[in-house]
């Protein structure tokens, strides 16, 4: 569902907005790092973050990016969380560190957090520019 | 509300990313053009399009801005709409246009859509870095 046209700006490490529902119905929007993979958007964060705490309750988000190069560029992605997991999260948020700040920003102590990748599931693509 | 800390991202002109929520209760994500004018968010927009309608629908929006030079640092405006207007609305459009891509680009013709400013009070405001 991820045209080719702008596939490159969930590849590159570009910041993704990531829109989702509040306890209160009200819409959040926070800044990501997210990557795809098997045509899933997935981002990173922690257990008991608020953002956790919503895609938990309502799985129903939205992930926009846009083009640095050319803010009329961009892509969202309009989907639903279908899984969450602490399975291989800590090797996924050492990738997007790599990618995102660099190699020499990776962890080298034990976590004090419980690391979760998010998995995204497109159920309407928007692309612009 | 807006703290003078990272007031300069409501005022600079970078893209603010508007959440709001859809017909269907799913949240929605777009780049907008925003200012801050009596300590109200205002953005731009012409009626018609799909985040006009969710706005008219549900009142419930978030706004977040994000730092180019420090992707940590971020302003989020949760907030409500509290004025939908067509006054002085080109004249805000223009006031936009001439600080986020130059006065030459105003347009000289008279336009053929609506435009509207949305008023956004601010409910809950978060900013990091």
């Amino acid at each position: 569902m991820i045209p080719e046209s702008h596939r490159d700006l969930l590849d590159r490490p570009l910041l993704a907005m990531l829109g989702t529902i509040q306890p209160d119905g009200t819409p959040q929007v926070m800044p990501m790092w997210a990557d795809l993979a098997d045509g899933l958007v997935r981002v990173n964060t922690a257990v008991g973050r608020q953002k956790h705490a919503n895609m938990v309750r309502n799985p129903h988000v939205s992930v926009l990016v846009v083009d640095p190069d050319d803010e009329f560029r961009f892509i969202e992605v309009r989907g639903d969380v279908v899984l969450i997991t602490s399975d291989g999260a800590n090797e996924h948020a050492d990738k997007l560190i790599t990618e995102y700040r660099g190699a020499e920003h990776v962890p080298t102590a034990p976590l004090s957090e419980t690391r979760i990748i998010v998995a995204i599931e497109p159920r309407r693509v928007i692309v612009n520019g």
